[in-house]
């Protein structure tokens, strides 16, 4: 294997940034602290890591992170590229990410370091699970053609019984609502047990779409053990369901992978904990970059926030995932990951998510957006139906509302 | 079930604590944003979170992260401790994982959160796999009793073939060493396969543990799919092997768990990307909190790094990490982890060790400390071996020199 892959590093260092890209590169491949005899230069050609690039990006005030070497020494800012021999992972998602992302961040010539970006040989990406459905898939099985997927989460979150679950999702179909979820913290609870759950909630799916032709996609949370995850889908596939949840971050990625080569549904997966892998701007990941490896890993949609979420993430971060989900992977293998906004979303924001993303491939996830508008549930669905028509129409939120009373309704509640 | 599991925090906001803490234990549980109707009191009584203590710990000069609110109001650091039903989750980790550490680090009440720590009770960390090694089972595979094992780590990390790999450990077995890893990179590699590497690394094991009577533990780097591990954790114990490594944030607890379930040796757990979970205080997980999720689900060693590493870590860290793996989980289910020390270590930090962790039950790994001794690796691993010995016995690092002509040549090289 000749093809390498290669990562972005936004790095801050008090060292020579060329001495501390150098460092990163030896210390993730075939370098160590100190010279060792077996490094010879036929075993470098062949599994060492490359810095490919380095471009500076100025000065920064001082260490962003503590224990870095010289932390009273000028702190310089620099986009860093390493590339790494496919030849020493294989295609094998978990070690490259011990490869890209592993004993890195505490390297004390690092006074911050965030991957930024990650690129991947077609031979990765083409051997890769990737989404089996992604928005066609989705959308097939949903029903759901040219327009966003409308979608909400259970609420409360987790005390639900069953019975109240499908009472509540009852609810949500009669609304005309494409798509519901779990929430993360609902998977196999004893109050709400998940072969419960599913035994409840799909007669009801199933009655509304004898009635409607429409089925609603209704993710439900299997996270848990592999052995767990996948009698959990078959009991959903079994049933007629058409979704699958899990917690990318619970279940890794060799979990997200043994369910992915088993599973014959979307895989809806979620993102809980990418605080404390994004949220300090010198550490860890961006979205982009960590993303990827989840739709390698075949994830079908996959979560961004929402613009004005009720998270502290910006507007722009929140679309900045997005673009890259809807951006492929390999100009031979795409690989789309289905946006999925939620947090704090009203049929407001439809608009303006419209005017900056200008695709209507996403999940569009409200709850008190649906749940507290004026004419109930499905004022609220049809809010998010009238937002999303007018929006793509090219009208503002003031011009539809003249001839929408659910969007009229939804601006005087949200606006 | 009745039982509650606990988290400490260690939280920073501008918020009033007692507001913040409700906010956190809500969003983890039966609450949202905005009031729903469902949440009445019997669901909450079942399933909501509790704020169960707030320690303040005085202001703090203001947010430590971005996005937080109030981000020009004073801010005052706090732990708090929550607790939820096991109802809730279950007997299971990747579930309890997305309750502790989901969608709380972006809240905007907070300005800075670390997990510090977590507490389950009997009946979860009985029902948890827990190490099914550990230090006995660890001390009676590798032959090693009342001292710490000495190990090492092939190095270069990756591009040696199967056959210099080979070489490498005739060196090291014929040196004395205890224990030997693969690198966290070298998994199965195009120019050191998996297969070739046991195949190649075994033979040579068991020629000198037919010589000496005692087989060296060499935990073979496993990371893969779920598949993929089974089958090779089949072939180390089909070769005689003694020990299997994975990389945890690789893996992931659900790997984890498939690998435990199956595995029939024990599994030496990699922690690298531990930086990007914990090198900003004021974000992300302490290590106490965070390997003991991985206890749970079956670690019989992990990486602690070591005093005067090389990485940014301080040696008080690298301590605490390591009494917490020797405290029991709980009081009828200890579930001790064998702590690994490594990073720049050699025979003087024996003596630290020891004097600071008064315990023998570790694994003491070093790589110039062995193989740039100046009478080769036989005289690095003699220095470490007489160092423990010394320490042990109370004596200090230049009385034990004088005796020991492998410790004086350690003092010359790395003193």
């Amino acid at each position: 294997m000749t093809d390498r892959f290669e990562a972005d590093y936004i790095l801050e260092t008090a060292m020579p940034v060329e001495t501390a890209a150098a460092t990163i590169a030896g210390e993730q491949s075939s370098g160590t602290f100190m010279a060792v005899p077996g490094e010879t230069e036929a075993l470098k050609a062949r599994s060492a890591a490359r810095v490919e690039r380095i471009v500076d990006m100025g000065d920064v005030a001082g260490p962003a992170l503590p224990g870095a070497a010289r932390a009273d020494a000028p702190h310089r800012r620099a986009r860093i590229t390493l590339s790494w021999p496919l030849g020493n992972t294989g295609i094998s998602l978990p070690n490259i990410l011990a490869t890209v992302a592993g004993n890195l961040f505490e390297l004390n010539c690092v006074a911050g370091l965030r991957l930024s970006d990650l690129r991947f040989p077609d031979a990765l990406v083409a051997a890769s699970p990737r989404p089996a459905f992604g928005v066609d898939g989705t959308r097939d099985l949903s029903g759901v053609q040219g327009r966003p997927l409308i979608g909400t989460i259970i609420k409360p979150s987790i005390g639900l019984t069953a019975g109240e679950t499908a009472a509540m999702v009852d609810l949500l179909c009669a609304a005309g609502i494409d798509f519901i979820k779990d929430d993360e913290l609902q998977a196999d609870g004893s109050v709400c047990p998940f072969e419960d759950r599913v035994h409840a909630v799909m007669p009801v799916i199933k009655a509304h779409a004898e009635r409607t032709g429409k089925k609603v996609m209704y993710a439900f949370n299997l996270t848990g053990e592999v052995d767990e995850m996948r009698a959990r889908h078959d009991l959903v596939l079994q049933q007629g369901g058409t979704c699958v949840m899990a917690s990318a971050n619970s279940v890794g990625l060799t979990g997200m992978l043994a369910l992915r080569r088993h599973a014959q549904l979307p895989i809806h997966l979620h993102r809980n904990g990418w605080g404390y892998l994004s949220r300090h701007p010198a550490l860890g990941f961006d979205y982009t970059a960590w993303s990827k490896l989840w739709r390698l890993a075949g994830a079908d949609h996959m979560h961004v926030n929402g613009l004005r979420n009720k998270f502290c993430e910006s507007d722009e971060s929140s679309l900045t995932s997005a673009r890259s989900l809807l951006s492929p992977l390999s100009a031979g293998n795409p690989g789309i990951t289905m946006p999925v906004f939620s947090s704090g979303q009203t049929a407001l924001q439809a608009f303006d998510t419209w005017a900056a993303l200008q695709s209507p491939d996403l999940i569009f996830a409200a709850g008190g957006g649906i749940m507290a508008h004026a004419d109930g549930p499905a004022g609220g669905v049809r809010s998010l139906q009238d937002a999303w028509a007018a929006a793509m129409a090219g009208l503002t939120l003031e011009q539809a509302a003249k001839d929408s009373p659910a969007l009229a309704a939804a601006l005087r509640t949200y606006g």
